[in-house]
């Protein structure tokens, strides 16, 4: 069945949701959906419902709630990814393959060696973009909820909002280089259920001395992700995955009790 | 320090190492080499030495192997990935990424569900292409060696060669949907070093029930990679971090003892 995010309250009431804008022409378009068909309609709050399309037109689509979902599919840790701003199209890429791996939210991160500068007049355009991207791969992966993305950050911001999380973590190809590296799981292994993850990740030339330093002052742990290099967009794919592994497949929680 | 692969035997002597073709363009142009400058060559047999550059000209460059290192970023297991064709360029992706995560060889697969028709005719240059994205992958991602990319299989083709391998498995969406699905974290456990593993991902519609009942009766395991539904270019990744976090950063095998 489709999946659609139906964001706004007041689109729903005891029994019925009502759709309107993108959806709309995505269900009788590109679905060919008719009266009678079922879709899945997640709310703002996390949960998603039967739901057996009432009536189509031109502007809007009515559908009954018919069952309410239990089946939660987020990951069990809270997982935020700071990225360095990376060169062409690698954000778009990073912030879909991030999404269907279960991220919970990304911040842009203006790091001294990201070479590209994001136009502040072109800015609201990329959002919506961003915007656009996460909410389709929220659908595709059958998400529960669509990732936050945050105002891109300085050094100074990222150090500021990084007190909200219980685990600070960056990407450090140094540490990928030594024998005594810091290990990712020792990291995980420490984490319960409803905690918050903040993993940073570098653009391609990674992190300077200068930040890894600063980095560390703030309690920032840094890790390696496998002993081979990754290219920075790489990176957060490996660091969900593992999540996804670790709490979800080995289910190490459970195992240790 | 840059690495290339030299893959011809006699390129090599027993003090120093010759190197013909597009590397001497990277070297000379790309990277501005010069007489004295280090760089990193690795041998056939996937050992790789630290090597000083004492000769360039327009068609060769010449280097003395200064140290053998010992450093080996493989994975501990061998891992086959098979990949349903996929559209679009997303083969090139998978070839890309999966190099870098420590993939040992890919076998593109005629899926049912394959769109994507391989023209025979542009088949020599489509392997050209795919030869040059997992080399350059090695030399980015500093892997002792490259990856093997085989010829495109038949569903029997595929059968047969799996007989070669110790653990096969296969991504099956159904297995997401259902509670007692096969956890990917018990194949591994089962599993040590120098083992052989064969992955094969569907393509963008998953296998055909028909394709399932066949690899299921042929020892094949159906595996979910976390309860998120997956893109087809994404469950390789997924795969090859949580093997790569499983052995090298978990270090079950060593946990365990």
């Amino acid at each position: 069945m489709q999946r659609y995010f139906i964001l706004k309250d007041d689109a729903w009431s005891e029994t019925d949701v009502t759709i309107y804008g993108e959806d709309v022409h995505h269900i009788s378009r590109v679905m060919r959906g008719e009266v009678g068909d079922r879709i899945i309609c997640n709310h703002r709050n996390g949960r998603a419902a039967i739901c057996e399309i009432s009536e189509i037109s031109n502007d809007k689509v009515r559908a009954n709630i018919v069952d309410w979902q239990d089946q939660d599919v987020e990951l069990p840790i809270e997982v935020t990814i700071v990225q360095g701003l990376p060169k062409g199209d690698k954000m778009d890429f990073i912030l879909q393959k991030g999404t269907e791996l279960g991220a919970d939210s990304f911040i842009p991160y203006k790091a001294e060696r990201s070479i590209v500068v994001w136009d502040e007049k072109k800015m609201k355009k990329k959002l919506q973009r961003f915007g656009k991207i996460v909410k389709e791969a929220s659908e595709q992966s059958h998400r529960n909820k669509i990732p936050t993305i945050h105002d891109l950050v300085s050094i100074k911001q990222l150090i500021e909002v990084s007190d909200q999380f219980d685990v600070k973590i960056f990407a450090y190809e140094e540490e990928a280089k030594t024998t005594s590296y810091q290990s990712f799981a020792e990291v995980l292994k420490e984490m319960n259920s409803g905690m918050q993850l903040l993993i940073c990740i570098g653009p391609e030339g990674g992190f300077s001395e200068k930040e890894a330093e600063l980095l560390k002052e703030n309690d920032f742990k840094p890790v390696r992700f496998g002993p081979r290099i990754l290219r920075t967009e790489t990176a957060a794919l490996y660091a969900l995955s593992s999540i996804s592994y670790h709490f979800e497949e080995l289910r190490w929680n459970e195992c240790k009790q």
